[in-house]
């Protein structure tokens, strides 16, 4: 074993996932519907090859040969075995009847889960539903390192060192900060009109306002392209080929002009990892949650600044061809920031949607580490709604059936959503401690932002861990104030509340 | 070893070759440029797997033992065991080092081809070729079944069965026919007006007119997709995904409509072929020259017909939103087939373009089996443009530079274009005994042409040899008549020429 084997194994895995990314890209945004059977042959096949491999021998020998030889790797070879390592231990010793079966399990509750929704009822999913959630009590054991609760094991596989512990905490102080914020708002707050923003805008108008301002941002279309989509995803296919996806409508331009800004974020994430990282597994994004950190920095922090809005307003009413021309930019701005409780995540304004994710955790926490019957599920999340946001789902499709991540199992995903909300207000904080950042979204360049973000979180890729990216860009770890602080500063000016 | 196990060998090895061709089909249309190395570095990766699992061990085994016992294969093992074992005896033989080095010469030959072209000089291109062709001639032994010529072996690769004694006759019939009817033309016809072919027609105009004659055909958009490219190809990945490309011109709608309809006779081709034979050898063309039949029977008998255009015209004119409103059909139809000799191969009319064709082939069998220097070939390529189409290249670019075949070592293949538009031409004959072809393509309903070429060419693969398709669905061998013929009728309608 040297380390050139060694990198040449990761190499090839890296190329089947390559190949894998743009199967799952084609089959997204242009293969023939009626082709999916035949897709789903040859990616199970790839992925077969590639699962293989992953725990094959050369692997295996790696593991062992470099664990008392590490001195014989470059820091590119440590940092990609370390990792390796991580995953091989995760998943050597499940026995391959339990993934198998788990795997086929949220294969069945995929298609339970359409069924449900175009039934619009939750008795079509439960039992699908229970099984997902029986398997993976049963792998729990075999993921286990050395977490405290079930829910923590589900919590590290996609935010590595995140805890209930810790989560409780944070999320407790973010949900009392907005729902005091929301309070004001209310009582004080002056409701912005937003009756002009259903306007008609042709997508060729969108598209030629968001691909500037992304491109402006940092986003690279030599290196990445732009295809429509029906569920936007953004995927880096190698470091020279990162693509992200939208959909439009012409009667809600916000919809991809903030879809787009928000992929586009998760584009520059993958295009500026250190290229000495690509065909390892450190050529990725170090968690769920920084990689949403990045995305809704673009959405959120950049696509709710005032000075940003004010400079590309002009450019903005120029590409909508007049619609716009006797909309004030105050009032245009103003429209952009309305909070209004929703009862679907997805639909949800940038203040109360982390009470959304509060709903997910605490139900996933009750399934994996408290008591629940499955039977139970709807009316506890009808009941989460109507104490948190004060609306009641009227039905399952609008409740419980309206996200895909139980179907596959993703449980201790949801979490992710709202720590990069939080990791990017922390980020935007310490960011405006080194940079005027007003003043550059102001200006004609946006590059230092995008500098110091490839400086502090992009280049690292997945060598370093969360936690330690948080601390080493901010100076403290994951704190809930920078995402209260913001809120209060966004709300309070768009609905002229005296603070 | 059973049928099941070398199906499923098949069926690995297709899908492979499925995802290889969607790599190739989107490196084609949409990948980022920057991407190409990269590409280029997972291309080679899985054709590396691909080929060693096509001479691997299952393969060797199921060849060995279903030779004893053909009677345990259902109809569609036999025909793919028959597909693979001459694959396999073509190459098992052929020493590693040898087709590594030929496959580095070819590499190495088309970026001095590139060179060439650039700078537009044959000497760059020369050495390269020459070890092209010093490659191929090691390696035709060891293709060599009972061929008895050099160029024989050549021919055999693309066109099973086929012989320079055969094409020498074909060929010089099929030449002197050509020259007599073009010598009519340009003595007694009255040549077609095209000033008005130049017309601006946006891409959109041509789409909707083009995307609907060719659906009307019978190209399935369900199964398919038209995107846009530089050399426009169509590619079947599986039987319910096969994909068209092409390239626009909007002061030239000649360009897409007639390569669309040309890539839609190949899409049409592959998406009729028999479902049963999908993961094996026989879910494709018979052949390059059947393929181009397909091709060409959609470019140039459909779209040469007078029925077809006087019927399509008026839905011409109104996807053109009044830019052809002053041209009359007869100017209209009469401009389309105009006849120019050109210097260069892919802009040549259906009249010449054989002519192109015959000089490739006189030169490489030259190459092959007869004496020529290096040195000489470009200036013996000017005389032969300067005897057969009476104008002679000024440079190389235009001469023996253009076309990219012989820096992949693709020798051999030039006859496969005239061999499918002979082929057309038969079938449209056999064809036009069962059916009123004029009449069908003057109505509403085109689907009987669709249905007579899938159950006489379509449908059967590479099952069947080209000479036995053609022998069954006419009913006679090869034939270079029926171009003839058809070309008479053709052109002297056009040019007012009595017969």
């Amino acid at each position: 074993m040297n380390e050139a084997t060694f990198l040449q194994e990761l190499k090839e895995l890296d190329m089947l996932q390559q190949t894998l990314a743009i199967l799952e890209w084609d089959s997204q945004t242009g293969m023939p519907e009626e082709g999916s059977e035949y897709r789903g042959e040859t990616t199970g096949y790839l992925a077969g090859l590639y699962f293989e491999k992953k725990i094959g021998a050369t692997i295996k020998e790696a593991i062992t040969y470099f664990e008392d030889k590490p001195e014989e790797l470059t820091e590119v070879g440590q940092v990609a075995l370390g990792l390796v390592k991580e995953e091989y231990e995760l998943n050597h010793a499940v026995p391959n009847e339990l993934m198998v079966a788990y795997s086929a399990a949220t294969s069945k509750a995929h298609g339970a889960w359409q069924k449900a929704r175009k039934e619009n009822d939750y008795a079509y999913f439960k039992e699908a539903l229970a099984e997902n959630i029986r398997l993976t009590k049963e792998l729990i054991p075999y993921w286990k390192k050395d977490e405290s609760t079930n829910y923590d094991v589900l919590l590290n596989q996609y935010e590595p060192g995140m805890t209930t512990a810790k989560l409780d905490q944070v999320f407790s102080e973010l949900r009392t900060g907005i729902m005091t914020i929301l309070e004001k708002l209310a009582t004080e707050g002056t409701e912005p009109v937003t009756d002009f923003l259903n306007r008609h805008m042709s997508k060729a108008q969108q598209k030629r306002f968001i691909t500037k301002v992304v491109a402006d941002l940092g986003y690279d279309f030599s290196r990445g392209r732009l295809d429509d989509t029906i569920h936007p995803f953004a995927t880096g296919i190698n470091h020279r080929d990162v693509r992200i996806t939208t959909r439009w409508n012409e009667n809600d331009f916000m919809m991809a002009v903030f879809g787009i800004i928000h992929e586009a974020g998760h584009g520059m994430y993958e295009q500026n990892i250190d290229e000495k990282y690509e065909y390892t597994p450190a050529h990725e994004g170090a968690s769920m949650g920084i990689h949403e950190s990045q995305s809704l920095f673009n959405e959120i922090i950049v696509g709710s600044n005032r000075a940003f809005w004010e400079k590309q307003y002009p450019f903005f009413q120029e590409c909508a061809e007049g619609t716009f021309a006797d909309i004030s930019f105050e009032d245009f701005y103003r429209s952009l920031k309305k909070s209004q409780a929703s009862l679907v995540r997805i639909e949800a304004d940038s203040l109360t949607y982390p009470l959304h994710i509060i709903i997910r955790y605490e139900i996933e926490k009750l399934i994996f580490d408290g008591e629940v019957s499955i039977d139970d599920l709807p009316t506890l999340w009808n009941d989460k709604y109507e104490e948190y946001l004060g609306i009641r789902p009227e039905d399952d499709l609008t409740g419980i059936l309206q996200d895909v991540h139980w179907s596959g199992s993703s449980f201790g995903y949801f979490p992710s959503y709202a720590l990069g909300y939080m990791y990017a207000a922390q980020l935007y904080h310490a960011m405006g401690k080194e940079l005027a950042i007003d003043e550059i979204l102001a200006s004609d360049d946006y590059s230092p932002i995008k500098r110091w973000s490839t400086e502090h979180i992009h280049q690292y890729g997945a060598s370093r861990k969360p936690n330690q990216l948080i601390m080493d860009a901010t100076g403290e770890a994951l704190n809930p104030k920078y995402l209260l602080d913001y809120m209060e500063k966004i709300y309070f000016d768009v609905y002229q509340v005296k603070n």
